[in-house]
């Protein structure tokens, strides 16, 4: 095999992540990053360029990992980029994954490239084992659990209440509920009964606590569905002790393979970094998307799509004789 | 998708199994049990057929499920049985994948035909998270513990022990091991740091007991090892107690992603039935083996170079939407 070049579209936390993540893997070369800010302005480990000078790559990059948000960026970046480039990234929007999936596909067939999609652990690692967990038990009952880790998005809702200067929001499961999952005794747990919501603030000077606690317990779909924990810390404490970006979780699922055989299937993840780790899983499906490419395949792929073959650094000669 | 109508070849526990699994997935329809002994003398639910019969069966199976051990039966069977089949087996011995990968290659690719080999939980899904783990943290450490479970062989070198009636031997993870395999320091662990053996034997009327506890804890490559604990029990107490065929272990990876971030994989089953997941999973890679023939590939194929759509029975479009 020879290297696959990498560009990086986007630096954030997952461009950053991906630079790491081709330092660990000797068969990955970030050519560069493109970026719609001012590239000078940009310190990246790697060359950096203007999004509109992509073109001027064509052939000289294998595939685009497209670091942008779900929200907004992706929904854009990713039908236009594949017309020149294969391309991989994490779309994490669950619910719009298959309309998404078909505009992706559209846009790769045409062009006659490979796109693989929603890579990362949730969608991604969590979507694999919860299908092969399904496959292997197909009667049981499947559970995710997500944590203990920091959600960006319920600290960035406590961030705009009004007194707030500072948030960080963990998502915890509820141990009982996990130990009841990994029973088999096929419970329905509420929102409530399978995570909870733990929160530290810092406030603005003089700003009313009372008040702006009960503004988070009360906020619809985010916190009131949950039990959750509201502590005032300074912000000091906050970035000494909460400026790690930590997640993982759990998805188990027990089946019976007949009449009371109960057997049980468990993933769990338990990161330090949430997007250095998502990064990791980009970069494992960047090779696979070059391999893919290499074979003639063009189109959409998930995770689903692809052998653990493709993704490996080693032969399947190895692989075979090494892992198996 | 039509039925995958399956032969099962060897009527032992995972042939029967194998007709368990079946009753579970309505896509999956057993047509018969191919046995070398007299099809009377064999009580399954399918109709049973003299092993010779099998080449009456050609157009009217799809995948013929081979459910005989590694040490004699699959080495003969596999390349013969390829000949006119499509095949999936659970070929254990590790050490041998590479050469009997090879001659079932040369056999599947000769008559056209698909053959998916050392399908199981060790290997197999053991080795789907091992790869899946080492791809996206390749600068780790990665740990595979047993247990608890009943391992046959154990248990077998115990009953050839001199006035021992029988016994049952658990393969027992060490907690510690456990406990610092998770904990990314990376230790590397002898063969008695892992795991603990646990007898349970009965001895004849009138046995020396202290002679085969002696013998048991000092064999060769099987006790000397381990810590291994020995139970003398009755036989009533071995049948009520230690009927069962439970198993499990863990797959656990933990690296760096940068320096002092440290993140951790880790995979477990727990299992009631060693022999009745281990079918479960032969039977969702008999529906991969049919739809493997059915898109004209032909040859060796393992776990690793089979994507997770092919073993589920939902459609790609249903595993986008409802599993991603």
């Amino acid at each position: 095999m020879g290297k696959t070049r990498i560009g990086i579209v986007g630096y954030g936390n997952l461009g950053r992540g991906l630079e790491l993540a081709a330092e660990r893997n000797s068969d990955l070369e970030v050519v560069g990053v493109f970026t719609r800010r001012d590239p000078a302005a940009v310190k990246a480990k790697s060359p950096v360029y203007k999004m509109d000078d992509m073109k001027d790559f064509a052939g000289l990059i294998d595939v685009m990992v497209l670091c942008g948000g779900s929200a907004t960026d992706l929904p854009k970046q990713t039908s236009e980029i594949n017309k020149l480039f294969n391309t991989v990234d994490s779309y994490d929007n669950h619910g719009e994954i298959p309309a998404y999936f078909a505009g992706v596909d559209a846009s790769a067939k045409a062009s006659g490239k490979a796109s693989i999609i929603s890579v990362g652990w949730d969608p991604g690692l969590f979507s694999l084992n919860r299908v092969l967990a399904n496959a292997v038990l197909p009667s049981g009952k499947d559970y995710t659990f997500w944590g203990e880790g920091v959600s960006q998005g319920h600290s960035d809702a406590i961030r705009r209440i009004d007194g707030v200067v500072d948030a960080r929001q963990y998502t915890v499961p509820v141990e009982e509920a996990l130990t009841s999952a990994r029973s088999g005794e096929g419970r329905e747990f509420t929102a409530r009964e399978k995570h909870k919501r733990v929160c530290f603030v810092v406030a603005k000077e003089g700003a009313d606590k009372v008040r702006i606690e009960k503004e988070i317990v009360t906020m619809p779909n985010y916190f009131e569905p949950y039990d959750t924990t509201v502590t005032f810390i300074s912000l000091e404490e906050l970035k000494e002790k909460h400026g790690g970006i930590p997640h993982g979780g759990f998805v188990i699922r027990t089946g019976e393979t007949s009449e009371g055989v109960v057997q049980r299937f468990e993933f769990s993840l338990k990161l330090d970094s949430n997007p250095e780790f998502t990064s990791s899983v980009l970069a494992a499906y960047a090779r696979a998307c070059h391999r893919l490419a290499q074979e003639g395949k063009s189109g959409a792929f998930t995770v689903l799509d692809i052998p653990f073959s493709l993704i490996s650094a080693k032969s399947p000669e190895e692989l075979r004789k090494e892992m198996l």
